[in-house]
């Protein structure tokens, strides 16, 4: 099943060819919605498929492919409005420094990419998800590298793609598909593809990246590798009401067994009384939560592993000891640490490593420097969150506004009185942030991501019968540009 | 004067240590248009001082300040605008899939800005250019290394950059300026520095690139590195206008002694006689050209050696010689070639590498295929030139639209029937191209050239208190933006 080189080649090539088909904006959106038509009809077999290869059972394969044709929809609506082109005119201007001849400026799509499919997300993030849904989207074909938790669907799912494709009179090829660990190098190396996009590891991800920035032509890389999305809890959001706090944590830290890039993996709670009920609350939530299986056995063995040598550092408790639950699956539980462990350098700094899987770690502050010495030490991070008090949502002492400007610098994402899990599909959203979390400044997720597959070329001095219908004075195509300083919507 | 390691993490932690300070944009931009004045105000010792360093003289160093208090004047206008922090709005949506909480998403700065000066712009592309400019724009201090062709004028513009920043509170480390080539390695892998901008030739260029994605914690390098610019003249414009074409060109390649980075390197001229025409108006031209002065010896070294040994190719002529002058001048010149010694790998591929001076390559072609076969074998560039016949330009028989077609996949600004040196600073311009024109998809020069030093980041169920007040429903600030899927300006 793993590509050869040659067929890697040959992916690419008819990926390649495929790229004047969507150069048609129109044929584009109608493609997307297509596409998403055709997933939405097959939707059972789809199911079945995903839930023959993976363990995350129909009900969440069902909304994760509901999310899948939303985000493929949204897309074509992106399409249709055009103002991701970027479009940008100026007349001449004698009277600039040095003068301005006529310049017209829009965006084109880079060419093809590679998509490198997640294990955790079989439709949201793989061979129909976000990183396709943008590049296409963009005008650009795309060759994804299957994940192996889920091949026979990558394979139904390309399927459909094409079958969406070739009603637009777009080839097959628009859409390639490759498996295996080596054809995953080779597609990055790849002289005719022209960026990547990848959700998975730390590791694989790194290592592809630096795959990409080698290359005698380097290329854009856009890699969401890992997060530990720390939350802080305030002594007054605590006192107010750890209980309800320790309810939804617990249900954000073992959603879908606590698989999810965005899950809470650190916890700043207090001290104190306000945080002793905090950890009785987590500890009852989690006491009642079902064993579940992970994605794959490595993972399980990962998670198993990475469990018991956090366990063992010195401070370390574990209220309910996270592990091996039965033969194939994990039980949730969370550790606690004194915070001032972390403040510091040394053994302790594998707690601030993501443990996939359903795992937290509260680490108990004494004081507000203290949970600020331990935000400092951070790596970036998709999200940070933040609990408070009512009084201090309503700005009444300043602690709120304290914590957004120190959370701010560690993520892409801050939330307030939320839960980060549960990546909204929306042109607001921002699924992103500072490395390791992304390995660029752009999000995989909402309408943003299309910038990532696109670059700008200006032309000059163009005649009006030359010019693309988006760059003409008399705005055929009504495209929302800043038309001599001016911004028209 | 060579920075030594600790002096370069001085001058980091003393930008970094001034970020506070741009947080306000009306300092921002109050401090961007004083910096302007002051600069304008010393002209006559800044130009004395640029003088003496170099050898462009005072005429071209003048309109370089003024194109450089244009530019700094104008970012000012971006921030003071604000569209380029790209702000977001959505309001819950529970009919989304999956719901939709409240997003807020605007774009923040990414930190401290390594800057690369240019040999060849002392003032445009240095200390005071287009990096340093709309870094602080977005509110990012940058640390300047200073070019060894002209260091006391660096020093020069950074103090004065510094006094202005003090006359609006901001503190003088937030325009650090280091010496040294082991300090520019230092910069790029300090880890408080958050980005970098470079302008240069392709081997100092990519070895900051490498060293800035070899780093820990990668940051983005954005290099404008080297750039062949090919020029395509068509039969029926030599046939039209040959002679107004030869005299163009030849300004256009002897513009500055040929010292700008998109100087036409390239130009695909037909055989017959309108191409014959053409090397008869570029030889009389060029033949009139001064000798000039390099920037500096290792430029005239390389100049010398690099027509010398494209001169000694099979099959090239040299109508006017380039090479050695006087002392310490070169003389312009052009070489011939038939297009076929280029349509396949070989020898003749030195021929497709940008030489740094005053020289140009015609190579003759006998169709339009030979033509297209020549530009699909070009690496990425800044720029690429079409010359057409009026009627071509009218759109009559397509060939203009065809080459247009063929012209942007490599570049980043595409001309019809100009010359593309000259860059205007201009909402429109895009001063980038594929590898190795640019090492990203930005621009150094115009509007958008601010969008490389920022990040998003979204804030969700931020209770409005504690929102920055460019998020707030009620823009007290009245920034364009994008409100519930509206287009708001």
């Amino acid at each position: 099943m793993e590509a050869t080189a040659q067929e890697v080649d040959q992916a690419v090539r008819a990926a390649h060819a495929a790229r004047g088909a969507l150069a048609d904006r129109a044929v584009r959106a109608a493609f997307l919605r297509t596409a998403a038509d055709v997933l939405d009809g097959a939707k059972d077999q789809l199911v079945e498929a995903a839930d023959a290869e993976t363990a995350l059972g129909p009900a969440r394969l069902t909304g994760e492919l509901a999310r899948t044709t939303y985000q493929l929809r949204a897309f074509a609506d992106v399409v249709d409005e055009g103002e991701f082109l970027g479009v940008v005119i100026n007349h001449p201007d004698a009277t600039a420094t040095p003068p301005i001849p006529d310049l017209r400026r829009y965006k084109v799509p880079l060419g093809v990419i590679a998509v490198y499919s997640a294990s955790n997300f079989p439709f949201a993030f793989s061979v129909a998800g976000g990183d396709t849904a943008s590049a296409l989207a963009a005008g650009c074909p795309v060759v994804v590298k299957a994940h192996p938790d889920h091949p026979a669907l990558s394979e139904l799912v390309a399927a459909l793609l094409r079958r969406a494709a070739e009603q637009h009179g777009v080839p097959a090829g628009v859409v390639g598909l490759v498996h295996g660990f080596q054809a995953g190098v080779e597609l990055v190396t790849h002289p005719l593809v022209a960026g990547a996009g990848f959700t998975g590891s730390v590791r694989g991800g790194r290592a592809l990246f630096d795959a990409a920035a080698a290359r005698p032509v380097p290329i854009p890389f856009h890699g969401e590798l890992g997060s530990l999305n720390p939350v802080v809890v305030t002594e007054s959001a605590a006192a107010e009401r750890a209980e309800q706090i320790g309810a939804g944590l617990a249900g954000s830290m073992t959603l879908g067994v606590g698989q999810f890039c965005v899950k809470p993996g650190l916890v700043l709670a207090p001290s104190g009384a306000g945080g002793d009920r905090l950890v009785k609350a987590l500890t009852d939530a989690v006491s009642d939560t079902e064993a579940g299986v992970l994605l794959d056995h490595r993972m399980r063995d990962n998670f198993v592993a990475g469990v018991a040598e956090r366990a063992a550092l010195p401070g370390v408790e574990a209220p309910v000891t996270p592990g091996a639950g039965g033969e194939h699956t994990v039980s949730a539980g969370f550790l606690t640490v004194p915070a001032a462990r972390l403040a510091e350098p040394g053994a302790h700094d594998l707690l601030l490593e993501e443990c996939f899987g359903p795992v937290t770690v509260l680490a108990r502050y004494e004081d507000d420097a203290e949970a600020a010495a331990v935000l400092s030490r951070l790596p970036g991070n998709l999200t940070a969150t933040v609990h408070l008090s009512a009084g201090e949502a309503a700005g009444e002492d300043g602690r709120g506004a304290e914590l957004l400007a120190e959370l701010t610098p560690l993520a892409g994402r801050v939330l307030v009185d939320g839960w980060p899990t549960g990546v909204a599909v929306a042109p607001a959203q921002h699924h992103g942030g500072p490395y390791p979390a992304t390995t660029s400044t752009s999000t995989s997720v909402g309408a943003t991501a299309i910038e990532r597959w696109l670059r700008p070329v200006t032309y000059q001095g163009t005649p009006e019968a030359l010019l693309p219908p988006e760059l003409r004075d008399d705005n055929p195509l009504g495209l929302p540009r800043r038309f001599d300083g001016r911004l028209e919507r």
